[in-house]
């Protein structure tokens, strides 16, 4: 079929010229969102849980296959256990949602609820763990979490979003070190594979540590406008909560010893990063492995042959038997009204078919990831080989995604060695900037001060840089500093 | 393999002298739930995870089936929505947890945690909808909620629980009424074919119905104890929700009118029915359907000899292969002692192999369903029809222990005539007392004052008694009365 041309749906802005109004336009448009009746909230709709859904369901895959088990712990946390762990407390007190009222009296003591789980977690830790025996515990929580935030943007920062938390307890420091990069690489893995985004990760500076870690190890992705989007965190937590929260065990030696923990999320956030790294002027690009429509068909009538309707019904209903997850659009609206539709809404690959298309046993796919008049974007296909060919589409779809983001992440690494340089080039957010730094809180200080820019994630030295870019002092690290989000 | 006696595991009293304590000592020593560091709640440890994941998967497949989307709301809810439907909040203001404080500072208006989401999706569903065509929506949600209870028993009453919400809203009164029975009739085939848990199901009384329905059906399970467990329920609001949250269409004619709409909810609440209606003096016994562990290995060891143990990796990693949940105990333990721990934890099958098994090529199937000397409870088996053979004691299991539960509750269900013999009958708690009943709120009131106990459901009048049995009124309906969890 050849495309009616078509004006973009008036309220979404191109996303060249003011990413942040089309990222909130295409939010709501595409109706992955609502806004929610309660400050700092927004409701996910069916097609935004329908990414939350698969996302779900591929983490849950990785951690099940590297030996974790779900469980389920409390929303509401005593506030004497919130302040067990000095670090921990002093970082989340001041996002904490307070109940202080229930069942028609105030209560003695307040409730926070969770901003995250370390607290309740480490207390039943401590119960169930009496010997080297109980040891390793590998258990994540998917839950809900509130941290008080002071501005909203759909998925990136609300006062409630949904999460998993995974959280280990080990015998021994090697060990839980090894959990925490494992997990790490987990992530990352997802990210590439999954959400088709290419992240930097590694450790992260002590002033962006997680309060109460030992070390804090993330995922960065880089969002168009050069402000790298956090997508994961992995923490080693040493020995702080487990003598906080008393974790103790007999070891095989018949010492007393206190365990090593660790904890690591990803949130909806993720979702965030990747409506804002595939999206196009023309909305939505969904990579094929988070899609909730994978494909949509567009039967379109000529007058009264409706023929193309019934085709389309039936060849769904096949594709969803073999597990494949595809819609039909037979609204009375003109075909290229709907093309308009559904790549707003990110859909990886439309499938078209009008009159012609029936009497010749065809369809013609049409692929989300490529620009009109590009060779490879659309091609007639017959029917009997639609499920195998559009399995094809869908997986180039998901290459074709992460090979341009991955393009555009490494057109965005900037080595540089000049101070001027670096500042300004870190004020002009042109990417992830790549550094030899001193590691030092006060410098970081400086750098966020100055540009609003920190360090995302260190990697060891090389090369024969030995000062640092920023300041002047012996070089310890490189350092990516970016703004973030 | 010949069985050692074993003694019970110390801690759990036998289900047949002590409901009440055998149930809180299954459900910790099971390792399903620990109590939490906060009041009224539970850790649902992975053991009992794995069973909400088995009903979530199960249910959330009937719900997509039946046309459903999934979808994320809010915990917190603004005071002033809370209050917008009248019943509504005088059914559930007494049980509400009261955020005052976040941020750091005294809120402007107080946030309660949902005790129940009708009014926020009420709010989201007024803007969502404008014309007959947006119409009707159907979603889910997963979610924790927030009822302040006094009292804490695991699954049965904790002051946050696990649950799915279903919500809808429909362009007339009869689709609304079509979604309530269908989504009823959802639950009660849930309960008996996953759950293997026979419900009577039917309208509750004006007394017990949801705060703001118009009507409100439950699918009714019986305990041991002769008391009802409400497992599941579903509600035909009308447009008392509509109404009070001007959820207002452009119906087809041009007329603006307000939809109807329904909600329906199962909670964690099924699993406690499910553990109190199959366990036995040894413990849990769980339907294989839920069953976190299908079936467990048991290697037994004689001397060096420990290719058993070998034998059991080989053929559960075949068995994970095609999809099954088996588990290899190769602890250093007694075979009689790991017998005791997993017929507690209710594996519907285990799986012996010693060394003359390993020899012959052959194992050992063990139904958990079945007492000690009775005829199908083991049987050997060749290793080569495993697969086959587990899969068919499974269903086996599943269908014995629905059949079980079955004739346990038709023992129980008792029509009464006598006055005297119904009061008496409803005190000594002998199970679904079925009478013809006047349907007065005044007599259900009485009923509840005299021997503690409610009409459960109802249903049409059959037969000649046309006098309600507890007062002598006329009869407009015949009711299953019975104490209730």
């Amino acid at each position: 079929m050849s495309e009616a041309p078509v004006a973009l749906p008036k309220s979404i802005p191109p996303k060249s010229e003011d990413l942040s109004a089309w990222y909130t336009a295409v939010c709501l448009k595409a109706e992955l969102i609502s806004y929610a009746p309660v400050r700092g909230c927004v409701v996910l709709r069916p097609y935004g849980y329908g990414l939350w859904e698969n996302l779900q369901r591929e983490l849950d895959a990785r951690f099940k296959a590297t030996g974790h088990e779900n469980a389920y712990f409390p929303l509401l946390i005593p506030e004497s256990l919130l302040t067990k762990e000095a670090e921990h407390v002093e970082g989340f007190a001041p996002e904490v949602a307070w109940v202080t009222h229930g069942g028609g009296e105030k209560l003695t003591e307040r409730l926070a609820i969770r901003p995250t789980s370390e607290v309740t977690i480490g207390t039943m830790y401590s119960q169930w763990v009496e010997s080297y025996r109980d040891l390793p515990i590998l258990i994540n929580q998917w839950a809900n979490v509130v941290r008080w935030e002071k501005a909203t943007r759909p998925f990136l920062r609300t006062m409630e979003f949904l999460w998993q938390e995974g959280h280990t307890a080990h015998a021994g420091a090697e060990e839980a070190r090894e959990e925490t990069l494992k997990m790490l690489g987990v992530y990352e893995e997802f990210a590439r594979n999954v959400a088709a985004l290419p992240v930097l990760s590694g450790p992260k500076s002590a002033s962006e540590r997680f309060p109460g870690a030992v070390e804090t190890y993330s995922i960065e992705a880089l969002m168009p406008d050069g402000k790298a989007l956090q997508s994961g965190t992995s923490h080693d937590l040493g020995q702080n909560f487990s003598r906080a929260f008393d974790i103790a065990f007999t070891d095989i030696d018949g010492a007393v010893k206190f365990a090593y923990t660790t904890s690591w999320g990803v949130s909806w956030r993720m979702l965030g990063a990747v409506i804002m790294a595939h999206g196009d002027d023309r909305g939505l690009r969904i990579p094929p492995k988070l899609a909730p429509i994978e494909a949509v068909f567009i039967p379109i009538v000529r007058g009264e042959d409706r023929r193309a309707i019934d085709r389309a019904h039936e060849l769904a209903a096949t594709l969803k038997r073999s597990g494949m997850r595809v819609r039909v659009d037979d609204r009375d609206q003109s075909p290229g009204w709907k093309y308009a539709e559904w790549e707003m809404r990110g859909v990886p690959v439309r499938i078209e078919i009008g009159p012609r298309d029936v009497d010749a046993g065809s369809v013609v796919l049409v692929r989300r990831d490529l620009e009109k008049g590009m060779p490879d974007r659309s091609r007639s296909i017959a029917v009997d080989a639609l499920e195998e060919e559009l399995r094809r589409s869908l997986e180039l779809v998901q290459e074709s995604l992460y090979a341009q983001a991955k393009a555009a992440l490494d057109a965005r690494i900037v080595r540089i060695v000049d101070r001027d340089a670096f500042f300004t080039a870190a004020r002009d957010r042109v990417g992830m900037i790549d550094i030899a730094w001193c590691d030092r809180p006060e410098c970081e200080a400086h750098i966020k001060a100055e540009c609003s820019a920190t360090t995302r994630v260190l990697r060891p030295l090389d090369g024969d840089e030995k000062i640092c870019v920023a300041c002047g002092e012996p070089a310890k690290v490189r350092a990516y500093v970016a703004a973030s989000y």
